[in-house]
């Protein structure tokens, strides 16, 4: 049994959805951000970086997205959630996931995030006004370069088909202009679509 | 044999030292970031998103060090850089260094890099006079609960190390105490010492 830390509509649900890919047994509790319950001494004794996701399994803790969608892919090999024989495969599977970690959601942090890197409300001001462009030109890469189709890597759904829709769903609140990125939208449509999608989006909730 | 794009001194750096840990067949070719080679038609379409490093292999290019550190820690099984056979030790190896990718990384790269995420001059400013503080608490976390020792992982030297190695390397220039982090002076002096890392530095200069 998985115990999965997630707060609604963050990155925890890319993790949240691949669990529930996997079959695997698993329950979640909320961290309730609105509290800052992510830096309560409770909380950070589970994750002492103060974020989400965080995965308690049998052996300890695990966080960061990348690193958890990869141990969920490996540890239920059944699901074929990545190519796990093929280590460039698997390496192609990694770079998008970690592109989509370092980049695409670092830009879309400096939106409501600005105080993880300055201390002025002007450069607040300042990198929310650039984050139209920033993650408009991120997706702009993802569109024309990385997203094969009908899945991210081709015709084999993987663990960044959950990551690249999680990430794709702040599109509009980052003022991106959909309709120059007409393959994400089609992939967020058919992970919308998708029943392991729907249970997580109402578990979320729960 | 592979062909690694770097640039002296950046992240490159990591992949190079596994590289040459794993005995791998390699070359080495530099990208002139002082004359903007990275941004150049060429080097774009080697790696769309202009920035190094970039590992040309005979299936084609990867980027992204978290998954090229991988990759190289797959493809030399014999060289046991990985916890290859187990995949919560394997995770717990990924979620370290998407950490140094995604924040570690991060929070250095808005000492000269605020052109990334800000427009103004005072953005940047702003951000330059953070970076002591956000990258010492970055590295305060990792003396603290993540450096194992005498490795990172502990006993075992893994693909952790280099990373680290890397962005330890910076610490100076980010103007972090490193009276407070004995553990990651002794493991970047540790580091220092070893013939892959001598040989690489000098590649680099080569």
């Amino acid at each position: 049994m998985f115990k999965l830390y997630y707060a609604p509509g963050t990155c925890a649900r890319a993790s949240h959805i691949a669990l529930q890919d996997a079959g695997a047994d698993y329950m979640v509790e909320r961290v309730d951000f609105k509290s800052n319950q992510q830096n309560s001494p409770q909380y950070l004794a589970i994750n002492a970086k103060g974020r989400v996701p965080a995965l308690v399994t049998e052996r300890g803790i695990l966080t960061e997205t990348p690193a958890m969608l990869a141990f969920i892919a490996q540890s239920f090999p059944q699901s074929h959630l990545a190519p796990l024989d093929d280590a460039f495969a698997f390496a192609q599977v990694q770079a998008f996931n970690s592109y989509l970690c370092a980049t695409v959601h670092v830009a879309h942090a400096h939106r409501m995030r600005g105080a993880r890197w300055a201390t002025e409300e002007s450069s607040f001001a300042d990198m929310k006004r650039r984050v139209p462009q920033t993650v408009g030109a991120c997706f702009a890469l993802i569109e024309r370069d990385m997203l094969k189709g009908p899945w991210v890597m081709g015709e084999h759904y993987t663990i960044c088909d959950p990551y690249l829709y999680t990430i794709a769903g702040w599109l509009e609140g980052d003022g991106v202009d959909l309709a120059v990125l007409p393959k994400v939208v089609d992939h967020r449509k058919r992970m919308s679509e998708r029943p392991a999608v729907k249970k997580v989006l109402a578990e979320e909730q729960g």
